[in-house]
């Protein structure tokens, strides 16, 4: 099994971090990650072209949130949730609040900007 | 006084929030208003083109982290914390965090993405 390229710790980068949480479908993918602890590149349910998925967990391993590792025909992503909590300490636990406690779901909130389901609380913009 | 067009607290978009600070010069902005209360829109010291500082400042008050208030020539800006505390708790305080306490300082972190300076813990891309 080998790691697509990532950055060090100590190369995390404040505003990179936060660009690749700034859009729906990216922090879609960061839920499901912390729900199911590692996923394939294509989960079950994203029916976003597998081009622009691509995209979406390339920012997100760029920017040091995610790790990639291949095996055979397989990716498996990973949360470097240690890793980020030591270099931002609160930053992925606020951001990960809002899934479990919506202190205020706007109005129209239901759709899934991922599947187009009702289950998420994120408004596609 | 008049404001200028802002999103109801209601209406705030994680998303869009992460997006609009997910930047090194609007992160730079919000270290300087978080520092001294309100800026006028051009503060002191800041050397990107007008335009572009403009542009900043429109992504920062659209996603609702900033007020602009218009006084004859003058435009005001503040920060709007208390609402942005109470509908993304601890958000803002994880990416201040960084500004007082960073916990680990990249490596040739110390050039200003605003003015060149060597003031800021922040890394411009």
């Amino acid at each position: 099994m080998r790691a697509l390229p990532q950055p060090k710790p100590e190369d995390f980068d404040l505003a990179t971090v936060l660009h690749a949480l700034g859009d729906p479908v990216r922090l879609e993918l960061l839920r499901r990650l912390t729900a199911e602890g590692e996923t394939t590149c294509s989960p079950e349910g994203v029916t976003v072209p597998r081009s622009t998925l691509s995209n979406h967990w390339r920012i997100l391993r760029e920017a040091g949130i995610t790790s990639t590792h291949i095996s055979g025909k397989t990716r498996l992503v990973t949360l470097r949730r240690n890793e980020l909590d030591a270099r931002f300490p609160r930053l992925l636990g606020a951001v990960l609040d809002e899934f479990t406690h919506p202190s205020s779901p706007p109005p129209g909130a239901s759709s899934d900007p991922i599947s187009g389901g009702s289950r998420t609380v994120l408004r596609s913009r």
